[in-house]
């Protein structure tokens, strides 16, 4: 459709709108595209909108508002008595040549020509080229594994029985805490977190885990990964060691390398990290899972804990305490945590919330000395702000209600039944298993296997027949010394699905592991 | 009270036991702090659980918990036929001379005793040791300013209209998505954030601001702050340049800062930052605000937004364009961001829903190259893993129900009347200010003031009687080479109250500024 005035100076070939869609708007696009690319080039003129809207059917209307947005924009100029121009842009750049078969109008069309085939994605153009940056390259070695998605199932590791969480509660929460939200609360609020959600954890971690903390001691965070990670980026330096424990917790090592720290892996035995291993390791930190040691389910002894303190005394280190699932213990009350035990401001106390509730609330606690609290909340602030208000203003309405240690009972009674599934109907006689030992803590156990390729093939097996093991194989640094067979086991977690699917499952496992 | 049987070999002095808690806990707890600190040392044979309940005057199921808990965790041990022991434990943390005037049993007391003060809290001791770290060296320069708190007044600056908020709706979506929340939602999710969001603000930018990107190419973000701390953390080397808008959003600088970049302010003329300061500077990333510059108010011209896309281009720099008022625009429809004009995937554009909906939902997002849409979602995770579902859920309803353009009308009809408000009762002849720009875009106002001692007379005169105003001088780099009278100034947020309040804040000023 050329058009047939002669005061057109430009070229309509495939300007196609979509009828569907606003056409002032796709005009307006096309034509900023070409003035880009240079298919408009500077000092032409456009037609009047009259022309232009019957040479395209569209309503004049249409037209001008797509000029005037254009010349808002800058893209033309009015001259007086004579119509309206590309204006001069500064240089290029985009050239028309390079582009010519890349670019497309933005527009959806019915014509099939070169220049309008479909939607131009932002930066679509060079989308395969390499960024490099140490950030980047760390990255590639330190990140989280792909997630398990979908819905829970035996033997998913790390997530509680969060089919039982009063989520009827947890909205009529949300719905009262809306209905007349204190509009004080809206603005910014502290990067440390809402005050009251603090105070109620330091009762709670007074009376539930025997540690003496001040409100003011207490950071809220976005889960215990990014307690973790504060503690890696504000207190490491590039290159300082942190001892972590091997096999352990992959996503906190991941934390302290990307700060640019050295991960040294040290050894694991029936009291807990290795003193000795720890004090050859020239660490500035030390990443430990005391109550319940990830994944190997080893709590730490008394002895061992004060050595850890000694250590970081001497050293002048640091003591990140993960008590990820502290709530869960099934016989006795649960141990004194570091942060119970130290004297000289070394530990930093992780919590969450996750293993309690669900970890898609994303709620965890730091419990600092006391001269690292601003320097954290500072950084979190620089980092993010702070948490979103409504989640910590419901969570703190649900414990100071009782709701949250009501649901703890209710979680540690669920999990010890869901663990006795376990161990009742466990397969003792798989050939290459260890035996399955009693977890007295937490929310997953490990079992030992005689080499690697048995791992794999147990675990495929499972994964054959729906059930979901993680192979222990992968809470290993990968730089270990230990030989690879040694390395080998099962985990599973035994509280995320109910009895009667723990029950099926392990009679899957025992049809495919024979 | 000491003790008159023989087979007691400790002394009872100072512990005293606060009966309106748990006693077994507290016994329990002054036991083991005089086991850590070597009042009861190894060896030391304790009272029989009978003599000792006697003796305190408590029950013996309280003595005997106590005992068990201590025993469970290795600060005893018992000898058949003998009784309980203190344990040998390994090197002493604490030594008891060192700390027997600091260290409190860790219970309440009527008895006013050395020992028995007052609660020790976690890490009290060292409290006043400096700690250094590259990172807590930064943040001493680089963190943000103390909040402004309380109920939002005339003029804050940074907070839209957010009394108008529809949280009834709000409220009940809420109550919607926990009544029967889809439990696959609710283990650990997406770091890129919940994929029906990420899609609806795709189309949402569409049609708003004609930028045209795949879900995909969306990473959420708690609010702004974070999208901007992940440019700087991933795409940085430490010493590397970044320019910043001088004056200009320096929370965003210190984010770069913290990143370990060199700041480089770039002047901002009427048309933006200016091109030759950009290119003189020699920096890795530009860091703007084109829709509306903060604090001044310019929007940034077509011939400036190509010239830093060819700047970017050419030296494979990074933009990072925050575009964090876009929504408020009172005269046409919004510029074309620099994101819809980038061609090579140099744009990563930062938007909030901070500034529509309130501060406190700590929403927002990037629009990435696609290329960096996985190391930036990598990364996220890593830092914190991802934000909490059911505020990313609501706001997807919100936004699919309709009520998120309806609001984002009601609030620019809103701004627009309070903007009016004040552009009518503002004082224009106070000695010493410039006159007052009509914004045609954003949420506040920016003044000129002949010199800094007038900018903070007119502020202290304005808070004397209760109003709000941020200095201009303020948003400047501390280094700037421009004088500091010529830095001066006053800025002013006029959506965060109601017309009535504007109007009495305005008489208020008229007063105190004669």
């Amino acid at each position: 459709m050329p058009p047939s005035s002669p005061a057109l100076t430009f070229d309509f070939a495939g300007i196609a709108l979509d009828r569907r869609q606003g056409l002032s708007r796709q005009l307006y696009q096309v034509l900023r595209q070409r003035i880009l690319d240079g298919r408009l080039s500077s000092g032409t003129r456009l037609p009047a909108s009259r022309d232009l809207a019957a040479s395209l059917a569209i309503s004049r209307n249409s037209v001008m508002r797509a000029y005037d947005q254009l010349y808002a924009e800058g893209f033309t100029e009015a001259r007086i008595g004579d119509g309206t121009y590309v204006a001069q842009l500064p240089g290029k750049t985009i050239t028309a040549g390079k582009l010519s078969t890349k670019l497309s109008t933005g527009l959806t069309t019915g014509l099939p020509t070169a220049l309008s085939t479909k939607s131009l994605k932002h930066t679509e153009i060079l989308s395969s080229e390499v960024i490099h940056s140490t950030a980047l390259e760390r990255l590639k070695q330190h990140h989280l594994s792909p997630l398990k998605t979908g819905l829970a199932r035996a033997f998913r590791v790390g997530v509680p029985a969060f089919d039982l969480f009063p989520f009827g509660v947890w909205g009529k929460l949300h719905a009262a805490f809306w209905r007349k939200p204190d509009m004080r609360q809206l603005g910014y609020g502290d990067a440390a977190g809402e005050w009251r959600l603090r105070e109620l954890i330091a009762v709670y971690l007074k009376t539930s885990r025997g540690l003496h903390c001040t409100a003011e001691q207490i950071v809220i965070t976005s889960g215990a990964q990014q307690a973790i990670t504060l503690c890696a980026q504000l207190l490491l330096e590039v290159g300082d060691g942190v001892a972590v424990e091997n096999p352990g917790y992959r996503a906190a090592g991941h934390a302290f390398a990307i700060a640019g720290a050295t991960l040294h892996g040290i050894s694991v035995d029936g009291e807990g990290m290795c003193s000795d291993g720890l004090a050859k390791s020239e660490s500035k930190m030390a990443y430990v899972t005391p109550s319940h040691q990830y994944p190997t389910g080893v709590t730490t002894s008394l002895a061992r804990r004060l050595q850890l303190l000694a250590w970081a005394e001497r050293t002048g280190g640091w003591i990140v305490e993960d008590d990820y699932d502290g709530e869960y213990r099934y016989s006795g009350a649960p141990l004194a945590p570091l942060a119970a035990l130290d004297r000289h401001g070394r530990v930093l106390y992780v919590g969450t919330f996750g293993k309690v509730a669900f970890p898609a609330l994303r709620l965890g606690y730091l419990v600092l000395p006391v001269n690292l609290v601003e320097p954290f909340s500072q950084r979190r602030a620089v980092d993010m702000r702070h948490s979103e208000i409504g989640t910590q203003a419901v969570m703190a309405e649900f414990i100071a209600a009782g709701h949250f240690q009501r649901h703890i009972r209710r979680m540690r009674r669920a999990a010890l039944s869901r663990r006795n599934a376990l161990l009742a109907g466990w397969p003792d006689d798989i050939a290459g298993c260890g035996p399955i030992p009693k977890p007295l803590a937490g929310l997953h156990v490990a079992i030992t296997v005689d080499s690697l390729a048995r791992e794999q093939e147990l675990i495929a097996l499972a994964e054959s027949v729906g059930v979901e093991i993680n192979p222990l194989s992968e809470y290993w640094l990968p730089d270990s010394t230990i030989p690879v067979d040694k390395r080998a086991g099962l985990v599973l977690g035994f509280a995320a699905v109910p009895e009667a699917d723990i029950e099926l499952a392990l009679r899957k496992l025992r049809t495919v592991w024979r």
